[in-house]
């Protein structure tokens, strides 16, 4: 069955269930010219967009619909969870081809509300057309924040110490499976397929960061921690040091590396969509933060360098040699480093 | 020069001059992974959003850039305008391909900056991306509008009197011009082109009609009159008797229709993309909205029919003959009238 045997309307109908999981404040959800919400007087709004294209960003005979419909969502989580705030709503708009079968798109829209249930997050509208040629999302997400507790890109000092929340290069390795069309025919293969095809929004990580008060700067790795961390030196006006055997790297990671004859540190520092969380802490709190966010979440908040004065970016190298390292991650109009 | 040239950050650092237009209650505006604004406490916050796909919604040889970046945004304000608020914020993703020119894309910021300095509407972020083939738009806007005066397709009552701002079927007639390269020789035929590439954004009348408190429902006409004009009687569980002499049509579009052997009357039901509002209102307060509006604006608000009880659709032509009609407007996944 296609779109053109039920309609836009029907599309719209059949995808309209299970969008609402939190009624209060929506006024109006999907079904006007816009929808309409009340926010807390005494937050901010947040609002992110994010745009996925076909053969760009995925190959859709390389996905399921419903990896395809969580990381949609998720990549947009990521945003509000790097300004540590609240997800609220979020609005899908989908280009569709002719040959995407109302299956895929079923399973599309079943990914991503679970992903909405999880995180309390309403589906409240969003455009459906159709595309020549590539499946085309779009997925605008409206958040909140108490204004005290947002968490820029540009507030880190010299001193300050960086920390991310999980492992850096496994979505790199993934991509890498995909590309190559590699059989994950192993549990660590196909962890490394699943960060790439599953990314984990961290919005309750980045709301425990915020209310800490003592994170000075945030954003999340979804260009890649080289790349990333250099969008915080710049708004900050900082430069920045990092330990090469501090990242954190994954054992599947390094086992992959090891097979392929890489080196999984430079994966980590170049690979992108990781979402993971990057911040910088205030030195004097960093060992609380720390020791909170592991009792809270069982899972380590990772040291991987310091924010210094003079504006360079530098990596520590195991046995102490200290090499400049460029922005090595992804740039869509730039070839990449792959 | 091409954005290979510039890469994606050189190209946002492009753009982002003069995005901001209102600076009030603007916390974090383009460059952090999510834009922050201050909210009106006493108003709802409005969300919408538009997709447009290159070769569906528009031939990128067929327009310039300036107009397609006026459209883009216009049809996004139009929602806004539908549901009486103010339109606030945009935030603009856009998937590039190669062939697409910087020329081009500063051609289409500069269509879009001019509307949004017309309307106080700030530019507050989005993303930026490749696409292998298709130029794809998709605007997320963000407006407000306090929540008694709210505009929804659903309160139209038995007596209501259906108004509309504008002329119908002109865009419709200018697409005719564009997909079949009619050469736009003569002010007519420009206008029928004008009202098609670069569509009015009625925001000041929707204000206008929100604040008269008389307005019982509201949609702007992007599908199409009979379409459009559907969602309102299904949204209200009534049905609606519209006058085929009533319903306006440009001079330009009758000598159109003349010269092609067509009617206007089903030209101006069945073309969608006028963004013209299409209201409500309330019988004993018909006169005096549209006499204070003709007055605010000059122009008149057109009566073209009323709602009855019964859930059907009627058109009564000229010499009293009753038609049922049906939907006759754009649905993206079937094939329209065209």
């Amino acid at each position: 069955m296609g779109l053109k045997d039920i309609g836009e309307f029907g599309f719209i109908r059949r995808i309209s269930r299970g969008c609402l999981i939190r009624e209060t404040g929506v006024v109006r959800a999907i079904g006007d010219d816009a929808a309409a919400v009340t926010g807390d007087p005494d937050q901010l709004t947040l609002v992110t967009t994010d745009l996925l294209v076909e053969r760009v960003h995925f190959l859709r005979e390389s996905t399921t619909g419903a990896e395809l419909g969580h990381k949609s969502l998720a990549v947009n989580l990521s945003d509000i969870a790097a300004m540590g705030g609240f997800a609220r709503d979020a609005f899908i708009s989908l280009a569709i081809p002719e040959n995407c079968s109302i299956d895929f798109l079923d399973a599309f829209y079943d990914g991503m509300k679970a992903l909405a249930v999880e995180f309390d997050v309403n589906i409240l509208g969003g455009d459906t057309t159709r595309s020549k040629q590539d499946l085309v999302i779009n997925i605008a997400v409206i958040g909140s924040i108490f204004e005290a507790q947002l968490l820029l890109r540009s507030g880190a000092k010299p001193g300050d110490i960086i920390v991310t929340t999980g492992f850096l290069g496994d979505s790199r390795a993934g991509l890498h499976l995909i590309l190559n069309q590699i059989e994950t025919d192993t549990p660590a293969l196909r962890e490394l397929r699943r960060a790439h095809v599953l990314p984990k929004p961290y919005l309750r990580e980045g709301r425990f960061l915020a209310e800490t008060g003592s994170v000075t700067s945030a954003i999340d790795t979804s260009d890649g921690l080289s790349s990333d961390i250099r969008h915080i030196a710049e708004e900050s006006a900082v430069g920045v040091r990092l330990y090469a055997d501090q990242i954190p790297v994954s054992d599947h990671l390094t086992a992959f590396c090891k097979d392929i004859q890489e080196d999984p540190v430079l994966w980590a520092l170049s690979g992108g969509e990781d979402y993971t969380l990057l911040c910088t802490v205030a030195p004097e709190n960093v060992a609380s933060v720390c020791r909170d966010y592991e009792e809270k979440f069982a899972s380590p908040l990772y040291r991987i360098g310091e924010i210094i004065t003079e504006r360079k970016m530098e990596l520590v190298l195991a046995d102490g040699e200290i090499r400049a390292f460029e922005a090595l991650g992804w740039d869509h109009f730039r070839p990449g480093i792959a």
